[in-house]
């Protein structure tokens, strides 16, 4: 029997590499409507690099970019930069497409569900808070908060032991193959790999541990529902065996 | 002759005493609903003195105010401070009644106005953006941008440098006796006191560097107005006494 389902948090129930997208296109318009004299390609790509180098959680993202691309520091443009990109992330934040709906058809099917998401608790909370889906979930494990990063098998054994189920109760949901894939199937939990956003086609290597592979979040339902039917089925046939 | 007027920004163009009030009982009451176990009074209280202490821009305010109010670190609820605080502080942000008149009927005298302010440079050039003030000024100076704070004179001589104007040609309008008035009236400015804020009846050693005090900003034309025409009746008599 499937008593819990945990899901990732990024690009698994909260479209966050889109909404990155269209909030660093905002920002470098905004820089440049603010006077920053470069053209937009040129702006967005350094950018992007600069980003890839030091990280989406880097706090110099628009300082840095005046730098690289030789232009004095005016912090007019950096705050146009800042105000453009946090307007965009508040305005765009959204759930992926069916997540909502997946959410609700699983609670009314008895079962405990979390969350298990990398990052920082605060950023990771506010996206929950304001997507509003924290009443779906009986419990958020953050790594940057409980002090493990997935893939480590810690965090899904947290996550286990705060339910109470054994790890072939549960069933772990995320876009990533390595962190949450070969990280919940390294505990004996179920796997499913949401094939989704930036890293639908990486870490291949890791394909092996995935139970189940989903282009749509809303399948996860079906999928809870095969292994209880097929479950129920092994066990009718155990006890027709006796 | 009047040639440039200077304002200072916080609770002289944009009323951030009001705005910051506001988004902290937003703030706490976020928190509450999110399920910090505490009432409001007891929470808002420590917040207020949390903030008196480690100052506004301290960037731990609601962690600390969990740990004074020996509550457990619970991310969500720091997560739904911010998220409140920040939805508030955006939604609410306004400049001071009459502010955008009063600019528009300075430049149509021909006047170059100019901000000068204390603070982080990011910070005010996103209230100025945000407020859509920055198209009326020919200068901002922000004193942790430019190195040197007011009242020191060299932040009110570089405002006069920039725009090639004399210190009796110019005004400066601030709601601060100590960082505005006494530090303009130092350089030979004339001075003109917006008694308006929580810093209304401060101060008041140094009122007698001010020149006018006016509690609605409208009154800065008149004022100007006043000291161009009495210039030139003073100009007309010396005239007649030749």
């Amino acid at each position: 029997m499937i008593k819990a389902v945990f899901f990732d948090l990024d690009d698994t129930l909260i479209d966050t590499t889109k909404l990155a997208e269209i909030a660093r296109r905002k920002a470098i318009e905004g820089m440049i409507r603010a006077g920053m004299p470069v053209d937009f390609e040129t702006a967005y790509q350094e950018l992007l690099e600069l980003i890839n180098e030091y990280g989406s959680n880097f706090p110099y993202h628009f300082d840095y970019l005046l730098r690289r691309l030789d232009l004095p520091y005016e912090p007019k443009w950096v705050a146009a930069g800042v105000i453009n990109y946090h307007n965009t992330k508040i305005a765009h934040l959204e759930t992926v497409k069916g997540a909502k709906r997946t959410l609700l058809r699983l609670k009314e099917m008895g079962l405990k569900l979390g969350v298990i998401t990398d990052g920082n608790p605060i950023k990771q909370w506010e996206k929950i808070l304001r997507t509003e889906i924290d009443d779906y979930f009986d419990d958020v494990l953050i790594s940057d908060f409980v002090g493990v990063k997935k893939p480590h098998r810690k965090i899904f054994e947290k996550g286990l032991n705060r339910f109470g189920v054994r790890p072939e109760e549960a069933v772990m949901v995320g876009d990533r193959l390595y962190s949450d894939i070969y990280g919940a199937k390294q505990v004996g939990m179920k796997t499913v790999w949401f094939k989704y956003g930036k890293y639908a086609s990486a870490e291949l290597e890791y394909l092996e541990y995935a139970d189940f592979v989903i282009q749509s979040l809303e399948d996860v339902v079906g999928i809870i529902r095969g292994i209880e039917s097929e479950e129920k089925a092994r066990s009718d046939k155990e006890v027709h065996a006796d």
